[in-house]
């Protein structure tokens, strides 16, 4: 349902004004009582509704999720724990549960975007968790990720190794905590799009991931774009609309 | 010059094995004292070497750019003040100077990106020197801009009445300072990546641009990434090189 | 006992000036050792004294509350975990425990306000908890309140569509975490007072519920008003002040 | 115009879908260019859009006003600059300047709200800039103003010598810098609600007016809401929503 | 005048119950419309009421020193910038002006204090300024001061030399910028009180006196308490508190 | 043993000079490997060397305050966790734990101050375990000590009660969270020394002590002194300096 | 292999040219797919690659550990808890745990370095873990350590007296908390360099080392450089740096 | 004089106990009144005693180092403003001031230390100013500098050109504002000492030096030591303590 073709139906006098005024108020929500479903995000923003499962109970999760299900293929939730895992796999068993990046998800096979690969960079072993986020999230809707883990600028080397790789790619996420400098690097060196995404890692002044942050928004390499700490989720989102390639209009 | 000819030509006698090491290690940069032109910085990240004119003297400012001019036709430097301008003007009469937004530049005609426009969006009249920073930068190096100022969620309809405007862009760039919520609210109507610019429009609490960052790193709304406070370049930079499209290799 | 009258008893040789001057220094409190109950705080303020069980003993929370209990009918602890409840029915049967929003109550039916409804407004599913203190709390003292939850900005057609209810209510608490737009988008559409809760929903530089907070207080719709994070309590007592109507003198 | 009669028309075929498709796109808002005027604020939240003149020029504050005033007589600008009043005065001669309180306004003398005054209460001598704010804001929509200036908790009982006259205002705004404990101790006083305004007055830890709102945010005395720093204008329009009493559809 | 013997005055009849009302609230204030002096903050705190000339005008200033030294011998007003010194001393000419800790003052050459000297320590010459304030605060109102100035951590000789000196004094205030270490010093060197001033001198991560305040604060060596950044004035008044002795009804 | 006398040995030959090097650089610290014990803290500060014990192990605790129970009778130790207590009771029987204050301690009943008590005021019932602290550790010293608890400033009346009580204590130490603001009540209006201490009672913006913090130092009342957040102990020992009268030398 | 060589070998055909890219690209680091080791390390920094724990699983801190094991005699991991330590004492069964410093290292008997000791200073018992970090990490490359442990500013003559050890030293690291003045102290007495490290020793104010942090950075004792709050590792490898001597090319 | 020679003094009678105290208490501090000069830091600690001008007037400036020029031949006085140059210059006319750097200084051309280079590098041209004061200080007591000024991190091979120059050196300041991650990327090329200097450069996040400052103190390069923001005068002389070599006592 689109409003031009409502207001038609409006001027031929199929539906009242009333009726009109109604559906446009209520159509694209599903009310569950504790929550609204936003039955048109993927129209609107070309990404399916997800779930963020802190500060819901499992059975919340869980209900929201079988609610989805109904209407679509692909299904995704994070910053799921093992019990909102259980919960959810009791309702909808094809669910796959990743538990090091806290994410369920159910692959939609017949979504597959026509576009090059996403790469994944991360500086660190110890980033692992938020770069899996963001390549399981990329890969729930059809996206191809391309990963290069663990090539911190400590030896820079391990960087200048795989720039051309990088290149080839749509869109460069670079996960990072610390100092967070690694985005700068990668920007520096190639001209694809950066997205920095500073991870928690790290101890006293790194400040749960603000050192890096902070970094990474003062880059000295411009080109760099940045999302919250340890939002892999979002970098993936991004990336996919940078993917997605030129608007439909054009 | 690339590295591979330089190690044919080494292969092959042409260049001795310690000459190509001073090569490697000199050629990229011009070294003027107090600067180090970074010269094949186009060439690596598809970007000009722009001059940041912040803590440079006039005269320094003067002759960094005026020794891009000698390889480059596009010029840009930012954080221009007058001080800075006159003295440029002098060296290369040819510069334009834009002091709302702080930009001195020289486009080069013959660089013409094929790509849709990029979308600038300002929450309030107050956000315009930020939003023009951006939209001259992207100008500069060959893509088209569309402006649409003030468009504050204070009133909503103005932003959804842009809504498919916004859509036909390649990206679109969103500055607001206060609580920094347009973007988030752009980012739940509209398909295209959106990169987010906080301002230092506020006061107290605003914290100089650190509540619109803050909120904007936390958006509900995913496919949001950042730039810093007031950087209304390094988001145009970032545009370009998503509006670029897809890698060369693919 | 107010003030005029005992200085007519003064005057009348009642009571003499050395009584006089003790009485108005104890009367209004109750010395239970380790706290001092505040016996005329509804007869002054129009809201009863509430128990903040933070930090104290269960023992405790439980002896002022029925201490309490021998004066008043109704009566309310925030913050209360399990252990300060089963403390407290022990000591009082007729208490309700409310564990999503750590609520101890009492209702006392003889309690209705003559007033319009108190709107409250969640952002997400994830900031039930402090929207349900703020409900629970204003119900207690004899307000009704009509609820509206999760209706966020990502998907604005949500909060269009409830925009004649809330403006049908006498005032309007919004709860969100995150970036904390949601009051700005409601204050912008409607004419009722708005009581913004941020809550502590987010992770990284949502900061604990400082980035809503601080987007709340920059808003640029004016006619908001904050309260402390996750506050729902707080919240209802301000809603039900402003809720009372006209001062009686009027 | 309102949604209801536009879409009677277009059922009555007095206005064709695509017609009506771009009025309620366009309606409310006029384009400056610079500028998108919201004309209906008014008629959605009962008041006048304000010029926030930080960050804009003398020109494009003059302009905005100038366009404002051929449509409503009530005309308010805040945080105005001398160079602000002169450009405005020169195109709107019936406004006054109040340097002090840095706003430019004109009074519609038919605009009376019929409600108890509201109190604005400060507590020194060095936060009348911000208490005249809220009262010049207040008055230019035709509420009744009190003022209470100078009565700190350094001395209490010039606080306590007001308490009737607070109790008798629909409202108590209480502006205070340094420490902020004013609205904590009125509120503990009186049953109206009370808007607290924390003051950049004060030095070093008092880092300009954060550590009175921490401490009106954290006031052991529930019922008080806050706004930003220095901000009389945003706490006289919730005191304004506050005061105009019940909902019109009661 | 004191409430015992009014309501003595109340029992016998001389004064009736709602005179005695209406001098219960309005005595101790005089009200000059921007400001209400508190007549009788000496009587209760012991120390004269101060002028802090930081956000008031000249005049404002001028005014209520004029109408302060209607009642008292010793005057004093902290923040005085030179504009304040010309007003206030056109109205009252035997004040003091002193330029570098910016304080105006008139002493009351009846009003000594039989007490122990003072002992105010600075780290360093730049702390001179807050130094001053607090040692003029202290004199102004009949106390001896004892200055040791410029006797930093850097060269602890500096400081073991007065230990002795330090001892006979009935309380040490120590002003100390950057690390803010003397304190902690000083208190674990000496057996009398230790009030710490921590001071703006210093750059970067001195944050304007937070490093050193926060150092003073979480000293190992117990037994320092700590005022405001820069704030001599207070450091004096807690002294004089401490200086004068025993309390009256020992 | 001091300086004077180990110099006479030295002049008159009974000690040579490099003996004396050796006995005046090691006399006064008692080596256990871990820890240096500071053998004559109490000659030169007045107050016994307390072991202060998180971040260490039960036993470390332990050991030191049985090295220290050889030389001295009252012993100290604070931030005793059970584990704590249980190894340091093992060693020295007649310690007392005071659990809800984690202290550790032994008194000395020989050691009495001739001065008047000190006040222990408190904002609220939260606060206990703080003002315990404080008060626990004055009684070890041997000074009196008068408890006022739950007298917040959200009913002032509480604290009016006792302003004479409190005036009649040699120095007064006032407990708070939240807001922070009754020692600036408490200051307005007694004239003895009054000590802050901010606990970490409150959520949110509370900050974990530091809106009391910054709202004790920035106190609009002069005199106030602060210590660090939940710091009752610190404050105890600045409150027996004080209350220890002249110094001995007067 | 150095690039010298590599060129010659280029140069006199015993490589192509091709061969050579992938080499200079690929030699130095041995890739595990979630790790990249970084062989050569040691023969750039002087510093063995060491293994980070946190974040790690136990299973990947052991395996990189293991493949070192392959290649170097010395082994070094950092904040490894007992779970790491189990899982890496497995697979090599010399590795030595040191529980308190979070330590598994082995030592190389070969490696002595030729140069004076490291000392380790510690401010009180409580940094013990850090400084213990600090001095197992120096003798795992072949340094000797003297350790000065428990000799804060409290008791100034505890410092004083080690005063010609630490002169004796070639570099002197310093571990403090709380105020972390005991560096200021330490660089005012000696001529060494000083490298002072903050620890999260401390409460409230504290802030978990920030303000020592900043005292350390902001010390008026010129020549001290500061580590990370609990670094005592990134401590001693600065030390090592400084104690190796003069670079190997003078 | 040492203390030895003093204790002989008086065991063989030629000085009494009492003229030691006071020798031992007053001999190595000048008494100004305003300042203390500590005559023998340079004994203690190998550098001279150096003025820092902010926050002193030029008179004291000009005073303190006329003093300090009776005694020593090297002068120098950081943070000088030209009206210092101004008063200083007057006083001492063999002087140099250097105006971006903002140094006085007087060479003694006596005094040659017999090091390595310290290698001062710059990550751009807007950190001269830093850059140049490290330098200044470290060849105003006799060391060599060698400059790499403007080779910062967008443009690596500026970095790698200069790997074996710095090696060469004795110790190596990085200079860098933004995300200052030049510091790790040097640390990780080399093996000498590496000491890095946050700078005020750049805006918003860059927070002042602060996001360098943090990521310096985040590197994930272990070896690197920091100072305080635009600290170049205490990097170079712990660059001097550490490049002076091995202790004399060794």
């Amino acid at each position: 349902m689109d409003i031009k073709s409502l207001l038609s139906d409006v001027a031929a006098g199929r539906i009242t004004p009333a009726e009109a005024e109604k559906l446009l108020a209520h159509w694209p929500a599903s009310d569950l009582g504790f929550a609204r479903l936003d039955n048109h995000r993927d129209w609107r923003t070309g990404f399916i509704e997800v779930v963020y499962c802190a500060g819901k109970t499992p059975d919340q999760a869980a209900t929201i999720l079988a609610q989805q299900s109904k209407t679509q293929a692909a299904l995704l939730a994070t910053r799921a724990e093992q019990t909102h895992a259980d919960a959810a796999l009791r309702a909808i068993p094809d669910l796959e549960y990743h538990a090091q990046a806290r994410i369920l998800r159910r692959l939609d096979p017949s979504r597959r975007v026509d576009a090059p690969p996403i790469a994944i960079v991360s500086a660190g072993t110890s980033d692992l968790s938020v770069a899996e986020e963001a390549a399981l999230t990329a890969e729930t809707v059809g996206h191809t990720v391309n990963r290069f883990y663990d090539i911190g600028i400590a030896g820079l080397h391990r960087v200048a190794a795989v720039r051309d790789n990088l290149n080839a790619c749509g869109c460069v996420i670079v996960v990072a905590g610390m100092e967070g400098a690694l985005p700068s690097v990668v920007a520096g060196l190639i001209s694809r799009p950066v997205i920095a995404v500073p991870t928690s890692v790290g101890y006293g002044v790194a400040l749960g991931g603000f050192a890096a942050l902070l970094g990474m928004l003062s880059s000295c390499a411009p080109g760099v774009t940045v999302v919250n700490i340890d939002n892999g989720f979002g970098a993936a989102v991004a990336a996919c609309r940078v993917n997605a390639g030129t608007p439909s209009s054009q």
